[in-house]
């Protein structure tokens, strides 16, 4: 496959848009994308689209066209792709192989989502069809209440405390704290989290969960061979690696890992030619302080079983040996499901471009992202590096 | 690209299949796919799944793992893509450029819709989803009506006559009665279809229209390079053109032809090296009778204004010019959303191995499938071609 680059991004805040739509938010993220890249419309020569549920969020399927169409393109194909909350990390996959075939010299891509159009109850059903509906959601077991067996599991098998899963909900609002684009920009301290009694699902509190939010994320792809006509500041894409594992829980040998982020992330270590110390900057998918910690436990930057402890001592922190979601992640950035993947990337690009303001990790050449869908069916794992 | 061919196609019949889930169907197109490719389910390296709603028809989201499961594949990419009524068509282009990346040498791919769930008002405004909720759907504008205009129009500008899409209707239906894994498997004279009087959006009656079908349809799709260690008979892919139109109908300057089918196959000719009198027998989109007439225009079959005249005629009958949707197209093999543009694959890849039993096109050695969704705001173009 040929090499691909990103030589553009853009994203909307993440948050409780009410005065945006869909179509609204795909091309502000879309337009400031291609403005980035200073590229023309007719330039891009195909439009992937990652989105979870437009259709019970707001009524609209169908929702490649009615992207680009939002953003001026076109006449060119438009591809809306589904993988749960790894949607967005599925969408840029699919318009690298594009290019990769030599198929396309320059791809958008778009991840978004409208969540605050229901109630949380509705949401909370809605991103339960991403599980197992027959024997799970059947069953009243909705991601909150199995990522709370799962955090119970890693407790009772590792020695996991509360106070680990506190200490990432303190570091990722610090870090969204220095975000301007996340959902909420506030610290919290250990104190507050530790002492809060609104239970989700126990050890889980609200604490514990990323938001429900509106927004999108976009990066224009472009084959490595031809960047240097668009762009100076490029970030060439490693390798990018999909795996996937039991859709259902009941099928899982072991609850507190996940096979397809320890895939993913072997796939991607191996053709990038790197091993996990040899990153510098990640984002990782913490739908639950409880996904985060076993997060850096499958994609190897602590042994299995140490994550909890480690998160706690500070080695994930903006100064620490491997900072995690220095962005803020899905707990303070923000998870409108569909863009979380696309904007994954969009921090690791600004990271390694050294354009991350105030939460900017010192001299960070290789950065990856991490992505998954459901409790963990499907999983993604990219990583970028500047191009210098 | 590398190139792709065909090994193996699988289905289930298509109709009201109330004892069957989408599970079960995605499972037994799957695995007949695999059967007839004479392969294993490990040498399968990626899953393409084409799927509109399930969302809405089952409450099932997250589906290319939750298909994958069903039919045994563990651990590898799966992927959902959507496009309306094309879902199908775009998730065989996606593993094909895949594998013409050089990424995977064999990917399985399923197209799947389970939408007898739910009552036909409910069907149909799930369908409309596929149009512009803010400027159609919330005006009242289902596909239906949107067809109806269509057809008005066509009839005001070409002088297409209620004959015309009545000869669609019986052909179709005609040919329907030969196929086995077809919806409605029986005849209808001109003279019924001319005299129902069950008036869906006039000028459209329930002849008119396609089905609300249940089905699920595979293709192993493998890198041409290497078919010879599988497969016989395979089919090749000569090219797939995909292209998009404006998503609103208000956007459109004219609405009796379809600029993506037009631009998609434009796209498919010139790859392939082909003029449309080069077609042995193509698989259209015949959601609406008027949808096949403007079909065989936009394609290239016959002269623009002239769809209605030469469907009457019998240019397109099985032992016509060009025959046009051996299968009973969408109109009498019926209309999984997801599954059809996979089902058009598999009733080409049969024709052109000489296995079409009764509506077989003798000699049929390049076939053409048009696939497109909404109101044309996708569509995309295949020509594949017998393998000697």
């Amino acid at each position: 496959m040929r090499k691909v680059s990103i030589i553009g991004v853009g994203q909307t805040r993440y948050g409780n848009l009410k005065n945006e739509t869909l179509r609204d938010l795909i091309a502000e993220a879309g337009c400031k994308a291609i403005k980035e890249a200073n590229i023309k419309r007719k330039e891009i020569q195909a439009f992937y689209l990652g989105n979870y549920d437009a259709v019970s969020f707001i009524k609209q399927n169908h929702l490649a066209p009615y992207g680009a169409g939002a953003i001026g393109l076109k006449d060119i194909p438009c591809i809306h792709v589904e993988g749960a909350c790894s949607s967005g990390a599925l969408a840029i996959r699919e318009g690298i192989i594009a290019i990769g075939a030599g198929l396309y010299d320059i791809v958008l891509v778009v991840g978004a989502e409208k969540m605050n159009s229901l109630s949380t109850e509705d949401v909370t059903e809605i991103l339960a069809q991403a599980g197992d509906y027959e024997t799970e959601l059947l069953a009243g077991a909705t991601f909150p209440s199995i990522f709370g067996m799962i955090a119970r599991r890693h407790m009772y098998q590792y020695g996991t405390k509360r106070e680990h899963l506190a200490a990432v909900a303190v570091k990722n609002h610090s870090n969204g704290a220095k975000n301007p684009d996340a959902h909420i920009q506030k610290k919290v301290t250990f104190e507050t989290v530790m002492e809060c009694d609104r239970m989700v699902a126990d050890p889980l509190t609200v604490y514990d969960c990323s938001l429900i939010s509106d927004g999108a994320s976009a990066v224009v792809l472009c084959a490595t061979e031809l960047v240097s006509n668009f762009c100076k500041k490029t970030i060439e894409i490693l390798s990018i690696g999909q795996a996937s594992d039991s859709f259902s829980m009941h099928l899982k040998d072991d609850i507190t890992t996940f096979d397809a982020t320890v895939k993913a992330a072997n796939q991607a270590y191996k053709i990038a030619g790197l091993k996990p110390s040899d990153i510098d900057v990640a984002e990782v998918h913490d739908c639950f302080t409880i996904a985060e910690i076993i997060a850096i436990e499958d994609l190897g930057f602590v042994k299995k079983g140490e994550g909890g402890e480690s998160s706690f001592s500070g080695l994930t922190s903006l100064t620490g040996e491997i900072p995690v979601n220095p962005s803020g992640g899905l707990k303070s950035k923000g998870h409108p499901v569909g863009a979380t993947g696309v904007g994954q990337i969009v921090e690791i690009v600004r990271q390694l471009r050294d354009e991350a303001g105030l939460r900017q990790i010192k001299g960070a050449e290789i950065g990856l992202a991490h992505n998954f869908g459901g409790s963990g069916a499907t999983a993604i794992v990219t990583i970028l590096r500047r191009a210098n």
